[in-house]
């Protein structure tokens, strides 16, 4: 197989409810990717496109038709990819496929979403349906719900106290919402204070308002190309170094694990092994925060910190820019926001921009090696992508 | 890149509300798979789902992870692909490339559908959302109506007088029930007279219910590995030779071409290029069926008949087992039943078969190639399989 890269790279603002609709922002998304790619639109060879819930947001099943159609694509191949919130990372790894096994040059890569559409109340019930329709969501189970178990859970295997805890769970978005502050592209550029995070409304307790991400609209897209074509395409390509995926059935079945994410270790094993490399030489993480316990999980089935730490870490300011490892540059899903197809996309277009040293304020200072982790539902899905500097 | 075949198909007779959820549909499915394969289920290392509406008809969207727990595969790698109607075909053609490209070995892909648990009204009217929302669902069309146009469109484009194409059409439907009513398999195992059809409701003008597919539940399954592996676990593997697909925008989009299916040229000449072959080198075509006139739209795209003429193919019996090409010997979307989402992969599973002279009554004699064709929406996806004996 030969070495894949990404040429170029596109997002839309992500933000709350806005007139466009996911054709039509993956259409603003694509043509940036196209555009900075230097290729030119009938380029293309194939668009896999993620998406949770067109048709319950929009109408719009079988979306990806639609979508190559509107950027005048109609004829090549186009799939839908429906992994949950890991939709658009399964895509693009299977993009990475077709281009490293010589059977396609440039394939357009990512996802998109309006998911404010249906409304709040609507959209948290709606979401569930990406849990276990037959016990979890059946039982009112939602995500807010899970993980504020996961939580508990997690304050009692490591033994730390709650408020403890809490405290450093409020750090993780203090810290997204710092970034986001200096990132055009997200929902909320604002940051948020300590004093704001105590006053934060509960949600599911432990969880205030302030730990979970938003419902957000938005479309992020990559142009992924052989090594060969990227280099001939752009001075920075940036290769794709390894992949991995894992499933996992409902959070019973995941009992011995938990709060541990059993589909993100072997994710990220997978990913490692291709990349040949190791937490170690990661400079900077694109992790699925859609809720703060979710992020100090994440750093720990990484291998970022050892269990239980990740808090500590967090509160030490390790996970800043500068830090052991910088966590969430763009935001995150908690400030960034999280239009749900579309965030495996978005994590990349983020990896993109900071290994091209193009963020600005919220630069990683040479960064040479970024990943991303993407959770699709509550551990069904996982994706982890490694890019590096091909230049 | 290297050769993929079909060690193993599974299937369960597909039919109209029945108490199993598609995840256990699609786990009966992957068992006769597995077995027949004689894989262990622990060799599977990734599976690939087609479903249109999971979430719509059962509250479960990100389907695969719980297919794959269920079959005690949870860790794997698990994709759903919605492509509306072409949902289990773009799977397939998704499992051959990473099978082709080396990276797996042995892989699960097919789909599962429970279409009927929404009651046929609410079923007709959500699946139009895999037309334009924008335009065409927005506007009342639903897809007994999409094809009665294009029946219309077909008669005047071709001076076919309209009576005459009914009838025509009614022996589309009439051969489709012959063939189920000797497939264990089908929906509708009873043959079908004119006079039936003749008698039958009008659906939307000139198309009356025996012109229409029904709305069903099953699912299919194939055991996808390299042509190596495959030889040493089946006396008969069957060889992926052409895979194709292609997508168009809404009709309008397609004005130019209509009735015919521009994506079905595209990905006919795709999977024709990759296998070396031809038309005349098909002895069984599994096409979509989805309505009569469906059929013979088309048997002219894929080459088997001049344009205007594949009506009059199917009244000398050209289409029928012995004729010119056999056609549909499952029964077909009409009577055979179409599970959307596992469509593809059930066309698949009847080639299968036929290449190794295991269908009985409606076997075609010394089949050597067959071909599969899936339609998603009206027109936005189509894929085209071409498998051959590898004995």
């Amino acid at each position: 197989m030969r070495k894949v890269a990404i040429a170029g790279a596109g997002m839309t603002r992500f933000s709350g409810k806005q007139p466009r609709t996911a054709i039509e922002l993956f259409g603003d998304a694509a043509t940036d990717a196209i555009r900075e790619s230097n290729i030119r639109s009938q380029d293309v060879q194939a668009l896999f496109m993620g998406n949770f819930m067109g048709d319950f947001e929009e109408g719009q099943a079988h979306i990806q038709a639609f979508a190559a159609d509107y950027l005048g694509l109609a004829r090549i191949p186009a799939n839908r990819y429906e992994n949950a919130c890991a939709s658009a990372s399964a895509a693009i790894r299977d993009a990475f496929i077709w281009v490293a096994s010589g059977y396609y040059d440039i394939v357009l890569a990512g996802g998109a979403e309006c998911a404010t559409k249906m409304g709040t109340p609507l959209a948290t019930r709606t979401f569930a349906m990406a849990s276990d329709s037959r016990y979890e969501y059946a039982s009112g189970l939602t995500f807010p719900g899970v993980f504020a178990m996961l939580t508990h859970l997690y304050a009692r295997k490591y033994n730390i106290p709650l408020e403890k805890l809490k405290r450093q769970l409020y750090q993780v978005s203090i810290n997204s919402h710092y970034y986001a502050a200096r990132n055009p592209k997200a929902q909320y550029q604002k940051e948020l204070t300590m004093e704001d995070a105590l006053k934060s409304p509960m949600i599911a307790s432990p969880l205030q308002l302030v730990d979970c991400c938003p419902f957000s609209d938005g479309a992020a897209v990559l142009v992924i190309t052989s090594e060969d074509v990227a280099k001939k395409l752009t001075k920075k390509p940036v290769l794709i170094a390894g992949v991995g995926q894992a499933s996992a059935g409902n959070l019973l079945s995941q009992k011995e694990y938990l709060p541990r994410i059993r589909s993100r270790e072997l994710a990220a094993a997978q990913s490692y092994k291709m990349a040949g490399l190791g937490p170690k030489d990661i400079d900077l993480i694109e992790l699925h925060d859609c809720f703060s316990t979710a992020a100090l999980i994440a750093l720990e089935s990484l291998g970022f910190f050892p269990y239980g730490t990740a808090g500590d870490a967090v509160e030490k300011g390790e996970t800043k820019i500068g830090g052991r490892i910088a966590v969430n540059p763009s935001g995150g899903l908690k400030a960034k926001g999280h239009p749900v197809g579309a965030t495996g996309a978005a994590q990349a277009y983020e990896v993109v921009r900071q290994l091209r040293g193009e963020c600005g304020e919220r630069q990683v200072e040479g960064a040479r090696v970024g990943m991303t982790d993407t959770l699709g539902g509550d551990g069904g899905t996982l994706c982890n992508i490694i890019l590096k500097r091909g230049w």
